[in-house]
């Protein structure tokens, strides 16, 4: 890329970056959620990223329209919704609004973040892969805009209820709120996981090639974290470990060492 | 990208595919899956593209390791699955050798894709995004290697036993299963559609321009489909409305017009 287009680039990047972060929030929520604020605030100081949309993970209640066939255009009401744990009370409470098929889904932390350079968008892939986030991904859209997604198959979608009617005991929704909690826990420590990467991925330019540096006997950021302790005292939260749950995507993608 | 070094990409991608093509298929059902094999195909067909892992989507039920704190850790054993639709027969004949805390899981379909390009990985991603695979994005690895993961958030993931005692009713069950079934349909319908945009997509370069061309008054896979009617008496299942469900990333997205 020649000098003067990347000094455009970077220019370019700069408005966008600017006219995002000055835009009212959309969101039904309205604001950045408390657990994904200290990623958000990292992304949005680097020079090279900002975020474009986050959820630091929720716990919902939603009901569908009973038998709707065409599940794309079916409107759901929110009976319940969290980005903490819930309680067995609170989910009851909630259901006994249902009038249709109420659904309780846990969905996992999910990121936008646009990236100046598609360097930039691959050592971000690198963090969130290496914090579990295993099912993030580049859009290189029209116009250069290089979007990375962080996201995971981390999920719960249980059905509830059909046509208002519960179909579960109480016994059980003690049960899913018990694995719904879990999986929330296990959300929140991603976040933290994928912070202490970040942070550590943004260190000045003698640090970052650690990062990129996989010739070496000692994994990059063992070493960090062994520098910080020497340093600080204190451990880094990044690890580096490939996460092998049993979900979906992680299996194929194991099997061919994609993100190694 | 000089002309010297476009040859050496095209023939470290060649040999790339040769070398994966002729690989054994590692997978635990070794052989790809029916429903997916056009697209695999097609795609294999194509200069500019290979699959490296796929799956048509699935129904199963896993039994896992009951109060796990490290789900990372756990070991589960399959006790059923399947790439087509499922009975209440099978799930509960499989569910009765629980031991531990059993999931009832729809995975939708999967499929990675390696792309010569970047611009060849932007096309397979709007083909992707049209057909309803929202959550698929790009991966540029190590040595250049272009992966695009075609994926989708449709999914099911219910705890159905805990340490071997099931905590549902037979009707629930039965429920279930109608709404897994109607997911794997809805899943089929996506492959359909994005093996009829795929197809548009790698038609002749008079035609691969329409799929770009956002500035005319009628849809470009409308006109594909109109004449391709006028040709041949038959539509084209490509469907190239944003799909609107109540999805996760779906709501980021369409708030951010990330795909538009």
């Amino acid at each position: 890329m020649s000098e003067i287009s990347a000094m455009e680039g970077e220019k370019t990047f700069k408005q966008w970056k600017k006219q995002c972060l000055n835009k009212l929030d959309l969101s039904k929520k309205g604001s950045v959620d408390e657990d994904i604020n200290t990623v958000v605030s990292s992304l949005n100081k680097s020079d090279n990223y900002f975020t474009t949309s986050s959820c630091s993970g929720r716990i919902i209640l939603i009901d569908g329209v009973s038998d709707c066939v065409d599940v794309q255009k079916q409107n759901c009401s929110w009976l319940f919704v969290t980005h903490k744990k819930c309680t067995k009370d609170e989910v009851m409470a909630a259901l006994e609004k249902s009038s249709g098929d109420a659904v309780l889904k846990f969905e996992p932390c999910v990121l936008h973040v646009q990236c100046k350079r598609l360097e930039d968008a691959q050592l971000l892939h690198s963090v969130a892969i290496n914090s579990g986030f295993r099912n993030s991904g580049v859009t290189v859209g029209k116009k250069g805009k290089i979007i990375m997604a962080v996201r995971s198959t981390h999920c719960l979608e249980v059905p509830l209820s059909h046509k208002g009617k519960v179909l579960i005991s109480e016994e059980y929704i003690a049960f899913l709120v018990g694995v719904a909690n879990n999986k929330m826990d296990e959300n929140l420590k991603r976040i933290e996981r994928f912070y202490g990467c970040l942070r550590s991925a943004l260190e000045p330019e003698e640090d970052k090639r650690c990062v990129k540096d996989t010739e070496s006997d000692e994994k990059a950021v063992y070493r960090r974290r062994r520098r910080r302790r020497e340093r600080d005292g204190a451990g880094s939260d990044c690890n580096v470990e490939q996460q092998s749950d049993s979900e979906h995507s992680d299996e194929l993608d194991g099997q061919l060492g994609l993100f190694s």
